[in-house]
């Protein structure tokens, strides 16, 4: 199984909206005769490739998976069908596969009379997909909730000027964390006061091949003018209110898993109070405002008691690039969690 | 002089209105023929220690000393005049005495005949003694700013409770740094409303044996049974609005050299106006509030490219006592220094 998660975590694989599969082989004498894994979207699953490296060899092996082998036929045939017929006598699985629409691999195995076993480094497995694990137990995308800040709770100044809060540094960084996730996100008032692009750039700012979704989310009608409806990338509006709702949607009917989510404050406030922020990174710049606008739009709370707990799991120190003179801020980046409830 | 600063950083020296310092005799064939270093005040200087217990062997030494020799008799005295007397032939000093009424110690040695050299490993010196050096060369204590926040920059909640901003692990850093400073200072506003005792305890809560100054800056009238006023140590209220004449009484009239300021708000606004905040000690909580009180008052500072810009020098992670099951939060220190204006 270590295999098989070290195979799924090749480098190379592009995110998109697959998850990282590995797949092992054995022999009875304990020898690998076949590995595989999946290279995303489109390309064979990790099974079917371990499959066609063993050839006629994969008969009697055990096939040690790091997830449940499909039930489904997607883009390639399902892969339980696929080790029923080339003879698998016993398939050991880490994680169960949480997706609704591919589960009861297993069951079919059992049926064909494989022997079956799961649960063997799942928790392994499980980090090897964070998002995508999420998503599909929670019926909603992951949402990482990223805002800048100075050491004072402000995210611009009273004028609203506000670019010079995140160092060079800490945008770069930002930008390779949006990368990593399907789905940017942002209020009306954002668009209509900032008009940001959404996309990810790389260090030369330019775009890179692969742009998450940009959803905005709000009633009003937007300019079409506005950047986020350039062709850079797929642009969503959703005309709700409701964070649980537009989230559900954005994994029901767009099969999304991560969101990055830049507020502005006031939905970000809707979001905490809703409970769907299940990670924050914070940018905190070296600086004193002394007054402007908060970070954060009000959350209703009156006293220190109902504060919104978090677990601090990451702190990063952003240095400058050595060559930009006129960057010498340092800048933090802080990794939060919400704090479990306590059982009582 | 490496060995002389080693002995001026003797473990034990309480401390107090005195500076370390170390110092070593020197045979002319290089070896060790008395040491010394300052056990605080009231106890002999180094070179008087140094020479007590060279006894005749000193007579002819170089006398090699982390601190310009004193000129004036306090407690002790004059320390250029006992090495004269001693007969040491020359003196190597790091660092030039900052004090007013201690210099001319060098001259009084050349005068007699004896060499001098200074500025050996001089920033090692003055790192010795950093607030020390610092409140002599400006006439004005050094000025450490204290205060907590959460992630969205807020002391305290709507309705004024603040005691959960700070995790206990952090509460018992600050009094950490509290005994390293000899004044603890407030605005009035913070006495009426929040009734500190500012005496800085041990682990165990019990006050440590030196406390510093309390001092309380403004004009109005303070209640008689306010905490600060109990006789767990000294407290004045200085009557005035103005920071530099304030900070520069602190100097000239008590002697104080480190001064620990932990707000309110208001007063922090002034310092910070005042440009007189030399140090800013940030205790980052885990918590989101999305309103209350600011951690800073107003600054007048209207667009982001004027923000009051810092230098992080440290970040220290504050780790829950794990005995305590009330305490989980990590908080963070953060440690800035303003960012020293540009040459153009
Ligand atoms: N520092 C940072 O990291 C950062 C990041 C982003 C933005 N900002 C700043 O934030 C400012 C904009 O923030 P903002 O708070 O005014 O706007 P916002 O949060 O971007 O958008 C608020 C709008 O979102 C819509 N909305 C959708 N669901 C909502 C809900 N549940 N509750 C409330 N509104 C909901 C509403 O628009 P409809 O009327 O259309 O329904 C509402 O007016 C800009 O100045 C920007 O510079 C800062
Ligand atoms: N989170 C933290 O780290 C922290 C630390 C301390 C306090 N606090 C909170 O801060 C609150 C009190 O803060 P605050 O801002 O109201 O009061 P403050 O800053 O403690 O005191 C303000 C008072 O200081 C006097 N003062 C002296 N020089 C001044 C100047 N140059 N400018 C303005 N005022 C000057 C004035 O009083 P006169 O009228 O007497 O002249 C003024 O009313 C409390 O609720 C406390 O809990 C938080």
């Amino acid at each position: 199984m270590q295999r098989a998660l070290h195979l799924a975590a090749s480098p190379g694989v592009p995110l998109g909206p697959n998850p990282r599969v590995g797949c092992v082989l054995l022999a009875p004498d304990g020898s690998i005769v076949g590995e595989g894994y999946h290279h995303g979207a489109g390309s064979p699953h990790a099974e079917v490739e371990a499959l066609r490296a063993a050839g006629d060899l994969a008969r009697g092996t055990t096939a040690v998976v790091t997830l449940e082998p499909c039930n489904h036929t997607g883009r390639t045939g399902p892969c339980s069908q696929a080790l029923i017929e080339a003879g698998v006598t016993k398939v050991v699985v880490a994680q169960r596969d949480p997706n609704p629409i591919a589960e009861g691999g297993l069951e079919m195995l059992a049926a064909a009379g494989i022997e079956v076993e799961h649960g063997l480094l799942l928790d392994d497995a499980r980090a090897l997909n964070p998002a995508w694990t999420f998503a599909h137990e929670h019926g909603r995308p992951f949402v990482t909730w990223k805002f800048a800040t100075t050491l004072d709770g402000r995210s611009a100044a009273t004028d609203g000027s506000s670019h010079w809060v995140s160092s060079p540094a800490a945008r770069r960084d930002t930008h390779v964390l949006r990368a990593l996730c399907d789905t940017m996100l942002v209020g009306t008032n954002t668009v209509v006061v900032d008009d940001p692009q959404l996309t990810v750039r790389d260090a030369d700012g330019e775009p890179r091949p692969h742009q998450p979704l940009r959803v905005v989310m709000g009633e009003r009608d937007l300019p079409p003018e506005s950047r986020v409806f350039d062709d850079q990338a797929e642009t969503v509006q959703l005309r709700t209110h409701d964070p649980v709702e537009a989230l559900e949607t954005l994994y029901r009917d767009h099969g999304r898993h991560h969101v990055f989510f830049e507020g502005g404050p006031k939905l970000a406030a809707a979001f905490l109070k809703a409970g769907v922020v299940d990670e924050v990174l914070v940018y905190v710049a070296p600086l004193l405002l002394g007054g402007g606008k908060s970070a954060v739009g009000s959350l209703g709370i009156r006293t220190i008691t109902k504060a919104l707990q978090f677990d601090l799991v990451d702190t990063l120190v952003l240095l400058p690039d050595s060559d930009d003179a006129d960057d010498s801020a340092i800048n933090l980046r802080l990794t939060l969690r919400p704090t479990p409830a306590k059982e009582s």
